[in-house]
């Protein structure tokens, strides 16, 4: 991860994930990179991008074409198996907030 | 910052700011926190959520009633003064959405 989602004109969908994760690793940094190795067979994956601080706070915002893509990723079995794995092991809390990009600019042209 | 942002029930606005960093601090992180104090007094700020990684790369969600709220800080003198600044010195690129938060939910009870 850690790099800029490549989309394209709005509108699209975002889900921003954010998150404060618990102390060590217990399986989830293996688990986060199958999550996003099967979110990108999703029809209407858009990318993803992601950043966690030192503190364990972090963001992951993911981007999607439709609403019902976003349902199909939810309810994907692994995905579902993980989401429970996080909420009793990995995560201290989350917030989860599904919104529509509207609009979108970029900054300087280096990447 | 490094912490979750209390929102109400959606809809509201989010503006997704992804940015990889320049080396150095060259006076970020000053005007960062002045940023932060600025915003709050703006009528319609509801919250900031943040997280940069150690190789620079970082998301900044900040939340907001409307779109007029979005407009008048992204207008604010001291604002605008800092964006140039930003584009010079700080980031060596970025990418800003603005998005309609639809739908919400949180995960386990601790903060």
């Amino acid at each position: 991860m850690s790099s800029f989602a490549t989309t394209a004109e709005p509108p699209y969908y975002a889900v921003i994930f954010t998150s404060r994760r618990t102390e060590g690793d217990a399986g989830y940094g293996e688990t986060a990179a199958r999550m996003e190795e099967l979110a990108r067979q999703v029809p209407g994956y858009l990318g993803i991008e992601s950043a966690r601080a030192a503190d364990g706070f972090g963001l992951t915002v993911s981007y999607w074409a439709s609403e019902s893509a976003i349902a199909e990723w939810r309810r994907h079995i692994e995905h579902v198996a993980a989401q429970s794995r996080g909420r009793r092991e990995w995560y201290r809390h989350y917030e989860v907030r599904i919104a529509k990009v509207e609009r979108a600019y970029t900054g300087p042209a280096t990447r």
